[in-house]
């Protein structure tokens, strides 16, 4: 039933015309925060960058109440009111901009090429804030300077560093954050214009394995006599999965949760996605055939290698033995494999294989992953947004590939979670030349005002 | 006999106080060495440092010729006259200085430390050629001005390359270089004061493996679906060798020769080299138990990784799949090793494995392995002079550990060869803070001047 306080416009889906401001303003404040290096993993300019947020959403009349995080401030913001409560979910710090000599422009200044916005967290995850705060500013003028439905947005500065104040800030923080539903941070849209929604996300686990043999580095020709760090790990590392990508380490798949006849069923109806991903980044070597992509993009668990370094990188050869080496890894999980579980059993692997010298250090908070039901009220009020404010069907995966904390969420909020966002295939999102389509960017904007006027409209139910 | 030319000082062996004007010009020579940035990897600074070599060996009488190496010239020098011919070998090229932060002074400041002098080139091996250049002068001063031997000295400046341009130009050279005997461009003394001979050289095969699955780094919740470049090299560096250190290489060892009777028995009177070892750089993992460690050292072959690199280096996490990577290698030949078959059994052990995707690069010209015989008479002309000049037995290995581009002197010139010299087991060769200890400049200077006194006396026969 439509709320006596929030008369609905004669079509929830605004002109391009009427939006074209809002998403102007919009892009005039995602080039601001781009500009700000808030690099969580090398803590840079994140008390400033809470500061620029805090500060955009303070001006649309947001109560804005900054907390401080291990790393940086976690802030919730307020307003409107109306029959549902909508909880957003975003975050403002970025992922490291290195290798620089892979960008085609600088990546903290947004640059505009061929239809898309490049920048460090154009997409992931600045765009997105950026895009909701124009729609909410979109649908204010729709109702005379009013925000129909009440928003709850949280908004952290430590998720690209696994949010390790998330989870306990939000089981403190339930009563401020309680909704009728939760819109997380990212989300994309494919090459036909439809919206890819998901429902949940996987875990994820981040580790360094780190070996050392002598003080210093030797020459190679005591490679006869000493062993090799790089060696030793490049053995730890293999033994970890086999050549299909399946984890080889002892009860790494005992804890996980059969899926769903309803999840099966989604995944065969999702369309193709491994054509669109050789396209885009002219990929050699795919895991498993065409017919296991979706299956293993969002039921499988993955171990996969973030970097790999020991000994000499330059030009030609130098016949060195290393004396320490070190490797990146990150584990993402399916429900209910846990993370400390998960360390644990690795560390037994190493130990069984003679790598008892190899330190296992786990490098930032854990992720459990979790998911909603397709069936949720609130789910079907945001797929019947999408429909009308893109003019496509949805795509709705059971989980995203990608991990979140999305977990305190279910566990301390039991908030129906949507997964949806202006992202792109070709969105390069945590390497060089992140980018977003503009035109996916205005169409994020429309959803957002269509989204929030069926809320305003009536509770879910 | 002696020869009536060069009658005998009252004793072969001078004295300190004589030596050490010789010495100290000597070590100023080094200072100036060290300062020229010959790194034959990177291309720097070489035709600059092979005239300065030119120069110093012109001002001793030297007549010089350079001829163009496909890197940087070789060098000719001849002088003196008596009855033997003794070839010298040296090099003055470099090893790359990195990782520059590990040096404790600047790596082309020779900087004097508690008795030893630091810098790249210090030991390998613009200390051994100094030390022998000085040699030559206090030679000369004990006989009138006049050099009672023949000596031709061959300086190459591609040796920390693999020597591309050496076998063929000492083949095309033998005659300027037929001599009785040669003295390898290195060696060491041991903390005992021990001068520590060999008489061999492992060969070697310097190879690049490299890897790339996309276009461009990919976020990682696509490790689920996509292969890792990463997790390939480390599964292509584990098959190579066990956790023992040998190799897993279909027919690796097919070509090995037999270790001799003689060899066999020399290695079992080479004292402790594993305590020394793991007193100077706290080595925690050795391969094999000390009993194997000079059958190791001499006769085994060895594969080394001297560098792995790709993907996130920073500090914490980022959370992405790295497009590609590479691996550097060395292997370590013995007689009768092919470097080129070794290449080829190589590529079939990758492809067999599945692999084939995986690029392999020979990254310089390769070497044999090569010996000379323990009984050989200019091998006991050499011994008898470190007796003499150092005071103490020689420790005699049939083969080093390290290699060189010995093979084509004995192929070409069929010429014994003694491998001595002034380096220290802490001497950190190819390494930050390489270094000589002052004294052992001294005593190679005593030694290359009873050396050579002993071949003015009489040829080797």
């Amino acid at each position: 039933m439509p709320s006596p306080t929030s008369p609905l416009p004669e079509s929830p889906v605004p002109s391009d015309a009427k939006l074209l401001p809002f998403v102007e303003a919009g892009l005039r404040d995602l080039s601001a925060l781009v500009a700000l290096e808030s690099v969580s993993a090398q803590r840079r300019m994140l008390p400033q960058t809470a500061q620029a947020v805090t500060d955009l959403l303070s001006a649309e009349g947001f109560t804005v109440r900054q907390y401080p995080g291990q790393v940086a401030p976690l802030l919730i913001a307020e307003a409107g009111e109306g029959p549902s409560t909508l909880l957003i979910y975003n975050h403002y710090d970025v992922q490291p901009e290195t290798p620089l000599e892979l960008w085609d422009s600088p990546p903290f200044v947004l640059t505009e090429r061929d239809g898309r916005l490049y920048g460090r967290g154009a997409s992931d995850d600045k765009g997105e804030f950026a895009s909701r705060l124009a729609a909410v500013r979109a649908i204010k003028a729709r109702h005379a300077g009013h925000l129909p439905l009440k928003i709850r947005w949280l908004i952290e500065g430590e998720e690209e560093i696994g949010s390790p104040s998330l989870a306990r800030f939000v089981e403190q923080h339930a009563s401020e954050l309680s909704a009728d539903g939760c819109w997380w941070e990212f989300g994309s849209i494919n090459s036909e214009g439809r919206p890819m929604v998901s429902l949940g996300l996987k875990g994820v686990v981040c580790l360094e394995l780190r070996c050392r043999v002598a003080d210093s580095d030797l020459h190679s020709s005591l490679g006869a006599v000493v062993d090799n760090p790089l060696w030793r790990l490049a053995a730890a590392v293999a033994s970890l999965r086999d050549s299909t990508g399946r984890a080889s380490i002892a009860g790494f798949h005992d804890a996980i949760r059969a899926p769903s006849e309803a999840d099966l069923q989604a995944i065969r109806e999702l369309p193709d996605a491994r054509g669109p991903l050789r396209d885009t980044y002219n990929i050699t070597r795919f895991l498993g055939d065409d017919t296991e992509h979706q299956t293993r993009s969002n039921l499988t668990p993955a171990i996969n290698v973030n970097g790999f370094h020991g000994g000499y990188e330059g030009e030609g050869s130098k016949t060195v033995l290393p004396a320490a080496g070190f490797v990146k890894l990150d584990i993402r999980l399916v429900p209910d494999q846990d993370p400390d579980e998960i360390v644990k059993l690795l560390r037994t692997h190493l130990d069984t294989l003679g790598f008892e010298d190899i330190e296992l250090i786990e490098l930032e908070s854990s992720e459990h992953a979790a998911r909603t039901s397709a069936d949720n009220p609130f789910v079907k009020v945001a797929l019947q947004a999408a429909r009308e404010a893109h003019g496509k069907e949805p795509v709705v995966s059971p989980s995203s590939a990608a991990s979140g904390p999305l977990y305190p969420f279910v566990k301390h909020l039991n908030v129906p979670t949507v997964i949806m966002g202006i992202g792109n295939i070709g969105g390069r999102v945590h390497a060089p030349n992140e980018n977003i389509l503009k035109r996916d960017f205005a169409a994020g904007v429309r959803f957002g005002v269509v989204f929030m006027e069926r809320l305003a409209q009536a509770k879910p139910s």
